[in-house]
């Protein structure tokens, strides 16, 4: 399966789809092109108007659906890099992920939750996937968001 | 109006100055060439001697209060580049912002704060301005700053 | 002293060896090459299979300790570094780390925090170790670490 196939199958097993627009919060763009680089600007898991999950991690969203919505924010920075770029083919590899957690005061879980995006990174870019990644856990996210994932990604 | 101008009538508009000296908290420094890419440190709301804006937005800091935060933040981002720099016409684009919003815990309008950051960019800098961002809600802030602004600029 | 030296003579002042296997926390790397740059994953304060300094700084975490978490943070970054680039001496600049500092509500000193960090930085790599850094007061990091630490590296 190529990269974009990939990238179907993983938006069919969340049951969302990603070829809406990709609304952005504010004033400012979703990604820009820099050299060889693309920065994403931060995603939290809306799909078309609907935050899909929200609340803080630990207490009202259990780790199993906070991984989901790592999941959903991953997907939408790929949606945005596949948009940009034709096709996920042209990602050469994705240096850094920023992922924050709207925890719960004793949710120490976070690389669990953001474990869900790595993977659909892994999935679907494969071994050009790999990325260092740093998860922190907030207070509050834009929206009540449960996650939010930002990324750099290098291409040709 | 040239860039310069427009940022000193976006200071006279906040009614503070940025041409003194640009503190910073600790043992690092304010800014960083890298090739043609200025990495600038995170900034807070500090003009003089003085923390402008403190405390958590949405309870103690109302969401317009929060907004002048980080417009101050941003200012004081452009007037080092502008130091270093001679001139922000020397700016080419802003390729990350990433904003922290100290924030009450059910305060989620992160996204409108961080709109006041991304206005002093648009304005001062024109479409050399857009950039992506990321804004979260955080626990706290050096020096009980409502909100601090890092970013990434490229220069010719 | 070289650059290695230091690094070992800082270990020893610790009290703790980097010589073992750097873990992570999750499905991701600790460090990617991207052209001339190296970023560095998230770093909590772990020493092999030990998170030495857990829980929030300001009540349970005193801030001489919490500058511990910051160094040894800074320290395993420093490993990773040396143990891919065969030597510290490769390390051209540090244009960027961030800190996430996990903080009681009332604790404002996480510049005083993230000194810990800057100063292994610069007594390790003298002026290579200059950096712009961004420091935040968050709610949780992974595994109840006091302390998150990411960089970007230059090298040659």
């Amino acid at each position: 399966m190529s990269r974009d196939e990939r990238f179907t199958k993983e938006a069919a097993d969340l049951g969302y789809s990603f070829d809406g627009e990709i609304k952005i919060g504010g004033n400012y763009v979703p990604l820009i092109r820099d050299g060889n680089h693309i920065y994403v600007s931060g995603q939290i898991p809306r799909v078309d108007n609907t935050v899909v999950v929200t609340g803080p991690a630990g207490t009202e969203v259990p780790l199993a659906q906070a991984q989901v919505a790592a999941k959903v924010c991953a997907m939408r920075a790929l949606a945005l890099l596949k948009r940009s770029l034709g096709s996920l083919e042209r990602v050469k590899a994705v240096p850094r992920i920023s992922v924050y957690v709207q925890s719960a005061q004793a949710f120490t879980q976070q690389s669990e939750v953001v474990d869900g995006a790595s993977e659909i990174l892994f999935n679907v870019l494969g071994p050009a996937g790999a990325h260092t990644r740093t998860s922190v856990g907030v207070f509050q996210l834009p929206k009540n968001a449960t996650v939010e994932v930002d990324l750099i990604a290098t291409v040709e």
